[in-house]
């Protein structure tokens, strides 16, 4: 666990430019100018200057002036007190095609992600919050992960976490994430169930500041309808981990068919649903609040958001970009560091 | 295939009572007395008129005046002109109570279903229309199906079907059903994949009246992400169906990410989605439009809709049933009877 910060000043996050090849870098420029945002916390782009530098110019957006390397950052970074890239020199323009995928985008978006999980766990930033990274350069760069979830998961050695999904109308919690279909049904267990169902409780009780009511879906079509659909999964691992759950105290409802579990009725009154898999939560999230989705990962030692959208390589580097979602995650983050005055 | 039916004269539907214990009778007896609704096709409930008539006196609902029973229909079908009840006496008020699982309610919501059945495929009949069945109260009463669906598929020795939800906002057919979550990868094949799409397509023809456009998801999280999750089930079945439906002349775009085929861009240019299990479309569509819904059969040689909801037992028999799916279910059915003008 880092040292707890103490927030007499602002906190820091340091926000990762993501694969410089989609809108990423014109995100964090937008964030990096939006003035309004620093009263919540500093932001520390963790990227390349460069790269940041040719979005700005042909965009015409403002850069900061205040730029740190790798070696002074080590130093400075409990000074400092305003916007700020951190410029890892990982990669230049032409290294790379906007819109493209490449393996060299996909190592440096890996580096910025590396040394922001290094620099929380260490206490020079309070938190991070990532810009969107692509599967496929990540791939083509031989990093072993499907997602930031994994890297930050595996890179902080949680001993459990769990990825939420959280926008204004709906928030979701996943017990597993990005698997095959086929492979979920073998990884839901009480305690995996049980974990989620703790993490997003305790979530949620900072991010509402009261205790908050949750929603568990079934696995199966109508619940299972008592064993008719099924391996009465419900049964075996579900029901279970919501008894367990409320002998902690944890309000909690369900489960319920997942195909009435989303109507606006119950939308009114949970704070969180705890979904069995990536597409039980996602497909209403996204249907209902495409725009305005955060992603969080919950259980690990350091606080970390993200953007809910991908590199959008088709509007890359364009002035397209709409930095809704990376704001929220910003102010997410900041909200939800121990200590903070804004949680 | 039963005798086509000539349409000089308004197409009579049967439709059928549902779980005696449920909403069932108060819906039918309001349709009865929609009387703007019966210049669209003549009702003929399929029920018992000693439950229509307790129903009726407890929430003072007119009751038709044209009964028929079970030996005086087969001869007087072609003839009827009016909306007319069919008693079974299958089943009286004091036999069970309302809001309460019976056997004996299962055994009677089955006896008009099966009737409705043989009905349509003698011609008596043109189509059939559904009120919400109990399965809890069916598997009682030992009838050895899981629901509306399989009952119609089944004993009209159909070779292939495939249940479809429509609303206003979004319309949702299902490759798979009524199964385990687990049991869904076994029962996608290219060709079960295909029915779903040539049914979809037929039918999405006849209600728009133009060539529809539909949309196919992937089964996996990132429709597999070309085989990253998953067992490249997209590649194996989903997209050889796809490239055969083009190969018919359909117009069908995907396979997509579940998550983000239900963005309300896509929604707009979507006449119909082709959904791999039971969640993937009803999640969506009961979060977006739960009280619309209608619930079509399609592949079967007679025309089948119902409503998209259930026996509602908390508020049946009190006159608070909202009657508009059923009145939808009952419209669709007209407009998608051959040769009918509905069409």
């Amino acid at each position: 666990m880092p040292a707890t910060p103490t927030h007499a000043t602002r906190p820091r996050i340091a926000v990762t430019m993501g694969d410089p090849a989609g809108v990423g870098p014109e995100l964090c420029l937008r964030l990096l100018a939006e003035e309004p945002l620093h009263e919540v916390a500093i932001p520390i782009v963790f990227g390349d200057v460069s790269v940041l530098a040719a979005v700005a110019e042909r965009l015409r957006l403002p850069m900061p002036r205040n730029v740190e390397n790798r070696e002074t950052f080590s130093q400075n970074a409990h000074a400092i007190r305003t916007a700020t890239i951190l410029d890892f020199q990982q990669i230049r323009p032409t290294d790379f095609t906007p819109g493209q995928v490449s393996a060299a985008a996909g190592r440096a978006a890996f580096a910025y992600i590396s040394a922001a999980i290094a620099a929380a766990r260490a206490g020079q930033v309070d938190a991070v919050c990532t810009a969107p990274i692509h599967k496929e350069a990540l791939a083509a760069a031989g990093v072993p992960f499907p997602g930031h979830t994994e890297m930050f998961t595996t890179l902080t050695g949680a001993a459990r976490s769990c990825m939420m999904l959280t926008a204004p109308e709906i928030t979701c919690s996943l017990v597993t994430a990005h698997v095959g279909y086929r492979d979920v049904p073998q990884l839901l267990s009480i305690e995996t169930i049980l974990d989620a169902i703790e993490l997003t409780d305790a979530a949620m009780t900072r991010m509402r500041g009261r205790k908050p009511r949750l929603t568990i879906c079934g696995l199966n079509p109508h619940a299972g309808e008592r064993g008719l659909f099924g391996d009465r999964e419900e049964e075996r691992f579900i029901i279970p981990a919501v008894e367990r759950a409320r002998q902690k105290g944890i309000t909690i409802d369900g489960p319920f068919p997942p195909d009435t579990a989303f109507l606006a009725r119950r939308r009114a009154t949970t704070d969180a649903y705890i979904c069995m898999y990536h597409d039980q939560g996602l497909i209403p999230l996204k249907a209902l609040a495409f725009d305005e989705g955060i992603n969080v990962t919950l259980g690990l030692p350091i606080v970390r958001t993200s953007v809910d959208h991908g590199t959008a390589f088709d509007i890359a580097w364009q002035g397209l970009a709409n930095p809704a979602s990376l704001y929220a995650a910003f102010r997410l983050a900041a909200q939800l560091i121990p200590g903070s005055p804004n949680g």
